[in-house]
């Protein structure tokens, strides 16, 4: 750690799937920047590490106070994201080539754990460099997939939006109670079921009875006969039963169930879809009852009109603590959240290696998961139920959320410009 | 009108699919009902015309104030709801017996145009029986296809809900925004394509080009042809493109486009369903491009987390007015919503004959939809923007909505038991 004050211009940039709250971190670093006098100019890249390649920077300093609030409550990413993996090394060169030319001395980088590997290969192609930088990463994921850190900023949002529509779905259940009916409510999650799992917290305290009867986490091999058991189990109790499926379930051979769509993104992942509707299919053909599928789709992720203020307030602190973790001296490091021991539930920022964080997978720990393999234990629910606390207060127009969206008054580009080789 | 006391107790039941508001008419039928001394006791039907055949029939003014308050915000039917279709002619005659034995002179039922036709057939069976009793409909439909009312209580409620949710995929599509990319937005509505429409509010004012850039409703035969080059020619310009389309899209044979689920309701009514997976797959096979869908299923009836306060009022407002007919001497009638002319948006209730409003729809105006095709012309903008406006304020415990459900305590049944025939 150096503990020298380090002057020169920030950057933030974000990565990756949008969150309801990524845009909050950005608002923490930006109004705890304007705190130090050796940071000059703030910038912010556009669509991530693209932005930098192409010099596509904005001056964030420029925007108005407005939209700086407005991004506490705005979703998805403001700044624009992206998902093209930095591999080559004329890339990479290109990247210390644009911090060298607008002296970045302060990098701030928002996303997964793909983001975090970028950034913890950037900071160290600095140092071999000779520039002088620090680099701190900041956590977004709706995943929760990030290891280092209690949880991800992202994930109390997308859970307490799906909850709500879970109970909206349960209502609508009761309602309709005089036939057997199933609804399969297909969430996002690729690899860890950490969204699916939260669907539980839908449950009134007391009532292990309400839906969603059943989860489905992509850590569980699934099995087509007892998914068509444990319906059937449910419809004789309850005449109804509310299905939660992660997308990305696998059979124990690995094999997704459904695959809507053989496309990949950049880094590889498959892109899923369609299980819902697979098993609301499956059910019918199988059972003789009426099977219905949702899915939420990417709207999930940005659902800010239904977001938690524990995850917001959270997202906005990482923000404010990268900065400054970066003016203290740190670098090459990922913000985390670390949960206070005992009730009632606090949290402070930590600090992890990037390395650390690169590329590893939190999974939800085997003891969590009910022996029923559909149902989640108590140390689960104890985990997430603070994060979905408190409503964030979206401003209205006109009967609708009103977000802002910046400015984006471009920097000045001092570089030839740079051609992306696919 | 006969305009003497009618001396009795009243029975408000509710049919077919839930919404956001229809339990703000029964709140509005409750606390209405009560500052008149010539209803005595006030009777809820469980789950609509099942819940007479059966004598479900619960007391309304024993459930705490407290329970009668959270109806105003409390989503589906807490009445519980059905879809059976009253036909046979002992059906009727069963029902006549429950009233009578009951001495139900006040008959309340919410429900859309199935079920204004149902206590339409009642109404006139009881005059025809002898027995004195007014009959009032109270209108719902989130498909807001019923005439001789401006607009239905619970459509204003799920258009704001989809244009929230279309607002947030817009933000997140704008954030991916390096890629050509294609979402498709699965919404309900059979026949009329009013809910598909509605999501054109989630334009910003002075922002025509916004999302949702294409919008296909039911009412225009279906072309794929001209879905690729509506698509192609979105993507030019704007990169991204985002489409809503109605559950009940049919090509120019009316052949629904995508029928995921071949079973029928009681009504003989097709359910549908798939039809934005199905065009999200033809747009991957026929463009080099990504697409997704989403749909949102049957809590986007019962989002009531994100419900409109003028549609709210405006369902409880239909509740209180029921009652004042009924106890004015009316009966046979549906209670309507009518519009004052001129700005602001104003709105009183009216009254329509049953007869008129049973089985009928009410279509969009041919020329409330654009040239195009894909758009809706200002009128339809001027109509639907008022019934948007305002938040319901939904108490939260825990981090979710708190909804209420009624302690339905039963009545004595006085009859013997009545087995309904399938």
């Amino acid at each position: 750690m150096s503990e020298e004050s380090l002057e020169g211009n920030c950057l933030v940039a974000q990565s990756g799937g949008p969150t309801a709250v990524i845009n909050a971190s950005v608002a923490g670093v930006v109004s705890e920047a304007l705190n130090h006098e050796c940071i000059g100019e703030i910038y912010g890249g556009l669509n991530g590490v693209l932005g930098i390649l192409k010099e596509d920077l904005i001056d964030l300093a420029e925007e108005s106070q407005q939209n700086i609030r407005g991004l506490r409550y705005t979703p998805a990413s403001a700044l624009g994201t992206c998902r093209y993996k930095l591999e080559k090394e004329e890339d990479f060169e290109r990247v210390i080539e644009v911090f060298q030319a607008h002296e970045i001395r302060y990098f701030f980088y928002i996303g997964g754990n793909d983001s975090q590997d970028t950034a913890d290969k950037i900071s160290k192609l600095a140092q071999d460099r000779g520039h002088e930088m620090r680099v701190i990463g900041i956590p977004k994921t709706i995943d929760n997939d990030l290891v280092g850190t209690d949880h991800t900023p992202g994930y109390g949002s997308v859970v307490k939006y799906i909850c709500t529509v879970v109970r909206e779905f349960t209502l609508d259940h009761e309602a309709m109670g005089q036939h057997d009916l199933v609804s399969i409510i297909e969430v996002m999650g690729r690899n860890a079921g950490w969204i699916a799992a939260g669907a539980t917290l839908a449950k009134r305290r007391d009532n292990p009875k309400d839906p969603p009867h059943l989860i489905y986490l992509p850590e569980s091999n699934f099995s087509r006969e007892k998914f068509l058991e444990d319906i059937q189990g449910v419809l004789k109790k309850e005449r109804h039963c509310l299905v939660v499926v992660g997308e990305g379930l696998r059979d124990k051979d690995g094999n997704y169930l459904a695959n809507a769509s053989t496309s990949k993104d950049d880094f590889g992942h498959e892109q899923l879809g369609g299980v819902g509707d697979y098993l609301a299919t499956f059910v019918e053909q199988n059972l003789a009852v009426k099977a219905r599928s949702a899915k939420l789709g990417t709207g999930q992720r940005a659902a800010a009109h239904c977001s938690s203020q524990t995850d917001n307030d959270e997202a906005f602190l990482c923000g404010q603590a990268a900065v400054q973790a970066a003016i203290a001296g740190e670098t090459d490091k990922m913000v985390t959240l670390v949960r206070g021991e005992g009730d009632p539930y606090t949290c402070e920022t930590g600090l992890v290696d990037l390395s650390e964080v690169a590329n590893g997978v939190k999974e939800i720990p085997e003891s969590w998961i009910a022996e029923d393999g559909v149902s989640l234990a108590f140390q689960f629910i104890k985990y997430a139920q603070p994060l979905i606390q408190g409503e964030v207060e979206v401003p209205h127009e006109n009967g609708l959320p009103q977000y802002v969206r910046l400015s984006k008054k471009r920097i000045r580009r001092v570089l030839d410009k740079y051609v992306i080789s696919d």
